[in-house]
């Protein structure tokens, strides 16, 4: 039996991969007047007076809801809110299950950017963070923008936050590896949606000074035609010398190439264009850009994929478990460029320096430590 | 330490009632990749494929929402969503320990009919069934009504539903006592909000023929005035003879009285004019609209109440857990009126006739066999 075959016939052995459960047994009146009327109706009159103590008599404390409108789900693309819950339902469990954190599949049948803002605001009360998922740009941005402000709690798009803390996390490491500096770098970003786009921010937050972000046109610059309003300010914000070309143009002399784009995009030739020392993480899934092996015989150094049979995976779960452990148990009701800084240095921190190599990078997932260092990188940046 | 103290406490401790825990554990990259990607990408393309099979592959088989919008929470009244938390996870901590069934608390930012409507609408996908919870009359009627017009699984509100399914039951075993029949009745419904109006609905399409609904202008006949819309309707529904007057007034003479109305409302001498061999539900919680003890002096015969420290306890805990549960396992589309009589039947068939007495007529809520029973007959009344 395939991996397919096998992941199908477990998931209808599952009938849904999560279920809700009680803390407390209720299998007496007693327990049944404590847990439920009349006694419910205490914590009820608290919160009334004082909302903040949702937080203490509630699921608000630990949970957060993982909403997506199925409108970019994994490689399958628009495939809508039925058809992406399985998805959603195996990210609720990876919260648990990495984070120990409660999460609540929300799949939305609306694809309308204000119905979504609207529905996932009147849904807020319920829960501690929003984590929005496979939602396509650029309707991604403006929701998370627009939600951030209008809530109290975080609202985090995984597809690009924790995609990006991951791929900084590699690189902070990469860097020690071939004894390279962020300022010396000439970085290259591949794919222009939500991905890209985030990736191509926190680098330049973390420090880097020449980006190239490409599309399927090329090399992204003031002027490209067909740029969405994102496109657009990462034109200004990127590309220094403004330059035009081609994605193999861009890659010539590069130190860094990071692909959130095609299978197969990228060829040997590319590879060997690129500086000496190249990092280059190829995160198409499950094909990448150019598989490892053809990448390192062309002269790549450090190789990254976000696959789990290739050494240094790029893999969100180091990430966003933590982010949302963090960001609940400190109270945040944002996720600042701070913490996404913070979390990407834990995270690169869980590999010691005396074992970073070439093929090793990036923490082990299952490291059971993982969410909480992360956590505690996040609580300690979340301002007052 | 009292039982509030108690349960304020307790909510303390558990820090939120509900938990999500995962079906599987995900401790290793094999299990990663057959819960999540890759190998979850086959149950996706199936839905895409066939959305029935989302019943086959995910939560939506046996998950209900139980949304509020903290409108008319037990009787604390317009409390808002987040005080209303605590009651709506005690709710789905029920839907799980009683029934099997579980449910995601969902408590709504909004107290307008038309959002709440769209924002049901929309995160319906996820689930088998929503659970309307302590929401206003008349908005209640409405958002049900259209929602259920709307979406292909069931909307069920059981402040009324819940509660006119139990009260039906506890009639039918109560009239078995005082061997009378159903024609021969004269019934006095008071309180004319969701439950109340709900109860007469059923108790109508069960064959009551004489029932008189009351509010606190007294009998609700066709011309009263200051009546919604439901009022209204109800008026042209019951009180065959249009009688006028109080409440005082329509109890003379009545074999049945249902109170879900306010605490103390009833007087033993009120009590006293009802016909012989009388049945009596003072549903108001926690203070009932008389004590049972003053309502026996007065000559009631059958007496019940919301409270599980007097006889016969008429208790939703022993419908909606069943209901919901049938509903799922037979994929109903709508709780019909059908299903709701087959309910009531089935709760009231709980207690064996050789087992009636005046203070025996409700089956024990913590019978393990009363979800299962009710679901069954819930299932056998699915129409095609």
């Amino acid at each position: 039996m395939t991996l397919n075959e096998k992941a199908l016939e477990l998931h209808a052995q599952w009938n849904g991969k999560l279920e809700t459960v009680s803390k407390t047994p209720v299998k007496s009146r007693e327990a049944l007047s404590l847990a439920y009327t009349p006694g419910v109706a205490e914590p009820c009159k608290e919160i009334a007076k004082n909302r903040e103590d949702a937080y203490r008599y509630t699921i608000k404390a630990n949970t957060v809801a993982v909403v997506s409108d199925g409108s970019a789900v994994l490689g399958l693309g628009n495939i809508g809110p039925y058809a992406a819950m399985p998805v959603m339902e195996g990210k609720a469990v990876l919260f648990k299950e990495f984070g120990g954190v409660n999460a609540v599949p929300i799949c939305l049948d609306t694809q309308d950017t204000e119905e979504i803002i609207r529905t996932v605001a009147n849904i807020a009360p319920a829960f501690g963070g929003i984590n929005l998922e496979d939602i396509s740009a650029p309707r991604c941005f403006e929701i998370e923008e627009r939600l951030n402000e209008m809530l109290d709690i975080p609202v985090f798009h995984d597809d690009q936050h924790g995609t990006a803390i991951v791929v900084l996390a590699g690189i902070i490491n990469a860097l020690k590896v071939v004894q390279k500096k962020k300022e010396d770098c000439r970085v290259v970003v591949n794919g222009a949606g939500s991905a890209g786009i985030a990736i191509t921010k926190l680098l330049l937050t973390y420090g880097f000074p020449n980006i190239l972000l490409c599309d399927k046109a090329g090399i992204i610059c003031q002027g490209s035609r067909n740029l969405n309003y994102m496109q657009e300010k990462m034109a200004q914000l990127t590309n220094p010398r403004q330059e035009t070309g081609l994605l193999a143009d861009a890659m010539k002399g590069a130190d860094i190439f990071v692909g959130v784009s095609a299978p197969g995009i990228v060829n040997p030739k590319m590879v060997s264009s690129m500086n000496k020392d190249a990092i280059l993480f190829a995160m198409a899934n499950p094909v990448p850009e150019i598989m490892p092996d053809l990448a390192k015989a062309a002269g790549a150094r450090v190789i990254g994929t976000g696959r789990s049979d290739f050494p240094n995976q790029i893999n969100n779960v180091v990430a966003f478990p933590g982010i949302f452990k963090g960001a609940l148990e400190g109270r945040a009701s944002r996720i600042t460029e701070e913490m996404k800084l913070a979390a990407a240095h834990a995270i690169a921190g869980l590999v010691p320096d005396s074992e970073l190599s070439d093929t090793n990078i990036m923490p082990q997932a299952f490291r059971p430590e993982v969410a909480q260092v992360v956590a505690n990188a996040v609580k300690a940046n979340i301002r007052p």
